[in-house]
C-alpha cells in the first residue's frame, strides 16, 4: 500500500478554503471556494452506510468529523430520520434516500462504488438541491484487479484455455493439441493492436499492461482528444497523460470509429453505463471489427447488444469474447451466452478485490481533506453525464 | 515481427573466422574460431528436419548453404544415411541419430525445442566425437507465450477463474461470489513478491511481466548470483542485465533457498530438467513456502515431487498451483491432480505460440551466420550440464 497513500496533509496546515459546516446553510456551496475564518473546518456530521469501518479506517475520517455514526448494512437497519437530518457528509451507500428534505445539511457523498449510475437514478439528484452537493465516486479502486481480469481473459481466449479447463476439471484426462486448435494455436499479445473503448482509470490502466506485453494500444472516446486522466490514480498505473495510445478516435465520428473498430485485434469495452454508450457495439459496430478479434467487456453489459454479439459469434464475425457484465444481471440459467467454448463469461466480480475498502477509505479520507482545503475533489460525479 | 529479426549480415560481408567446411576434417573445431583463406564459406550441406519450412524460411538459409535438404516427417520417412553422412548442419530434430558413425561431417545442430534434454539423452553426446559438434536450442523462441501463461495462470488463481468457468459452462447459470471466496476474494499481483525459480529466458521475462503489474521479484538459482542473459533475447523482453529482481538466493545454501521459498507468494518453477533440479520441490521445500502461496510450473514436471505437493494442497499447506508440466506425461485418465478447484491444469501446449517457427528460424539463420562468423552462437548446449 506504500505508493497508494497520497499526502494527506493534517487539517491544522491550512486554513484557507476552509468548507463551510453550518448546519442551517442551505445556499448553494457546489464546489466553490469558501474562506471561513471559523478554527474549525471539520465535517459536523459523517454518516458511513453498508460498509465496513473498521478502526484503522476510523482513524483516517475521525480527523475530518466532529461526528460519526456507521450503519453497516442500512437495507436492514434503516437510517434513522435524524442521522441522515444532521449528516453533512456520507461515506457508502445513501440506501433509503429519496428527497431533499431528508438531508438538509448534506454537502458530500463518497460513494463506495466507481459508477455512480445506480445512484443518481434517483429523482433528486436532477432536482433543485442537487447543486450544493459534491458527489464522488470510488472510481479508480478497481484499476489494479479489474485489468488484471482483462490481461487474463485475454490470454485465456488466446491460449484456449477455458476449453483445456473443462477438459482436465469435467473429462479429468489430458489434453491433446488438436481439440484446441492445432499443434500451434496460441496467440500472442505482443505485436497485437488492443482497442481500449473508454479511456477512464481502468481504460488506461489495461492500455500500460497491454503496452508491458508488446501490444500495440489505439483509445477512442467521444471526443477523440487525447487528455490527461482526471481523478484519483495511483502511483506508477495508468496512463497520467494519456501518451500510450499510438492513435485517438472519436465514438461521435462514423469514420474514425470505424477505423479504430476495424483495426483493433482485441476490442475492450471499459464504458459507463449512459444514454451515449448504450448498445455502442451493435450488429453494425459489430461488422466492423476483424472476424479473428476479440471483444473484452468489463464496464457495463448493456454497451453491448447481446443478441448482435451472438449472432456475430454464430456467424464466425467475432473470435470470441470475455464478459464479467451483461445486459441481464443476473443471467437467466441456460441463457444462450452460457456454454459457450468462446464465450469466458463470469458473474461480474473481476474488480472484487480484497483491497477494495482499504482504497476507498483512502479515497474518502483524502476527498474530504479536499473539500476542506478548497480543493477539487477526485472523481466528481457529473449528475448530467451521469458518471 | 519487426523487433524480431536481428541485424542478419550478409555472408558476403566477412570472410574473417570462416567455418571450416572440409568434409574431411574430423579434428575437434568446438566453438573456435577458424580462420581460412577460402573465399565461400557457406555450411556444405543443411538437413532440415522434422519442422515446416516454407520459402521464407528456405530463402533464410540459402545463403548459409550449398546445398538443403528437407524432411518433413521423418518418424514416417526415415533420414537416408547418405543425406546424415552428408550434413554438415542439422536445423530441427535429429530423429534417428544415434551414432557418430552416421554423421562423420556433422558440425552444427540447430535444436528446434527450447530444451535439449531429449536429445543429449542419446549416448552419442556423451561420448568422443560430441566435442567437434555445436548444438543449439530454440531457447527464447517460448518467451512470450509461456511468460503470457504463467500471467494468466497466476491471475486465475486470484480471481478463482476455473471455478467460475465451470459453473457458467457446466452449470450454464449466474455464479454467486460465496462460492468463490466471498464478497472480496479477488488477490492483486500488485505488492505481491514473485519468486522465480531458474532465471533463463522465461524466468526473466515473467520477472519483468510481473513487475509492470506492480510485484516484487526474488530469483533463485543455482549460484544466486546476478547474471546478465546469455543467447537469444528479443528487444524489450526480459531482463537482459538481471536488474528486476530486488533479491538473488541461491538453491544449493539451504538457508538461502529457504529464505527464497519462505518469501514468495508466489513461486514460480522455471527450471530445466537436469540431475540437480529433479524434485526440487520436495515436501522439504515445499513446507518453507507460505500457505496462503501458489506455484506455477512452466519448467519440466519433474522438479516437483508430485505426491509432495498433492499433500501440500490437502493439508491446506499451499493455496494452488497450475501445472502445464508434470512427472509422467500425459498423465493418467483421473490422477488426483484433475479436477481440484485449486489446480489449475494443461497438457504442456503453453508454449505452442503460433509465432514458434518464425522465431525458430530466426535463430537458426543467426546461429549459421555467427558460426561462420566466429562468433558464438545463441543458446548452446553443454551436454554434460544437460541444457
Amino acid at each position: 500500500m506504500s505508493s497508494f497513500i497520497h499526502s494527506v496533509r493534517s487539517a491544522a496546515q491550512t486554513l484557507a478554503g476552509a468548507w463551510r459546516t453550518q448546519p442551517e446553510s442551505g445556499s448553494a456551496l457546489s464546489s466553490q471556494l469558501m474562506v471561513s475564518s471559523s478554527k474549525d473546518t471539520r465535517f459536523e456530521h459523517i454518516l458511513v452506510l453498508n460498509v465496513p469501518f473498521p478502526d484503522a479506517h476510523r482513524a483516517l475520517l475521525d480527523k475530518h468529523a466532529k461526528s460519526i455514526t456507521h450503519i453497516p448494512n442500512p437495507r436492514e437497519t434503516p437510517v434513522p430520520d435524524a442521522e441522515y437530518r444532521k449528516a453533512t457528509a456520507i461515506y457508502g451507500s445513501p440506501v433509503g434516500l429519496k428527497r431533499w428534505e431528508q438531508v438538509p445539511n448534506l454537502k458530500f457523498v463518497q460513494l463506495d462504488s466507481a459508477g455512480a449510475d445506480g445512484v443518481v437514478r434517483e429523482k433528486m439528484w436532477h432536482e433543485e438541491g442537487a447543486e450544493r452537493v459534491v458527489m464522488a465516486t470510488v472510481a479508480g479502486v478497481h484499476m489494479a484487479p479489474i485489468s488484471q481480469y482483462f490481461i487474463m481473459t485475454t490470454l485465456a481466449l488466446f491460449h484456449h484455455l477455458q476449453e483445456q479447463i473443462l477438459v482436465s476439471q469435467v473429462d479429468k484426462r489430458w489434453g491433446k493439441d488438436a481439440e484446441f486448435g492445432g499443434r500451434l494455436f496460441v496467440q500472442e499479445l505482443k505485436d497485437k493492436i488492443v482497442g481500449v473503448l473508454g479511456y477512464g482509470h481502468i481504460g488506461r490502466e489495461c492500455a500500460r499492461l497491454s503496452a508491458a506485453f508488446g501490444a500495440k494500444v489505439l483509445a477512442a472516446t467521444s471526443d477523440g482528444q487525447k487528455k490527461p486522466q482526471a481523478g484519483y490514480v495511483e502511483e506508477g498505473m495508468g496512463d497520467p497523460d494519456g501518451s500510450i495510445p499510438e492513435g485517438w478516435f472519436s465514438t461521435k465520428d462514423e469514420t474514425s470509429f470505424r477505423e479504430f473498430l476495424s483495426k483493433s485485434d482485441v476490442l475492450l469495452l471499459a464504458l459507463p453505463s449512459t444514454g451515449a454508450t448504450h448498445h455502442i457495439l451493435s450488429s453494425t459496430t459489430l461488422s466492423h471489427l476483424p472476424a479473428h478479434a476479440i471483444v473484452v467487456n468489463i464496464g457495463r453489459g448493456d454497451v453491448i447488444d447481446t443478441q448482435a454479439l451472438l449472432k456475430a459469434l454464430d456467424d464466425k464475425k467475432l473470435a470470441g469474447a470475455a464478459l464479467d457484465v451483461v445486459e441481464e444481471e443476473p443471467l437467466p440459467d441456460g441463457h444462450p451466452l452460457f456454454g459457450r467454448k468462446n464465450v469466458l463469461l463470469t458473474p461480474h466480480l473481476s474488480g472484487r478485490t480484497t483491497m477494495y475498502f482499504e482504497r476507498g477509505i483512502q479515497i474518502c479520507a483524502e476527498n474530504l481533506r479536499r473539500l476542506r482545503e478548497g480543493e477539487e475533489v477526485w472523481n466528481q460525479v457529473d449528475f448530467k453525464r451521469g458518471y
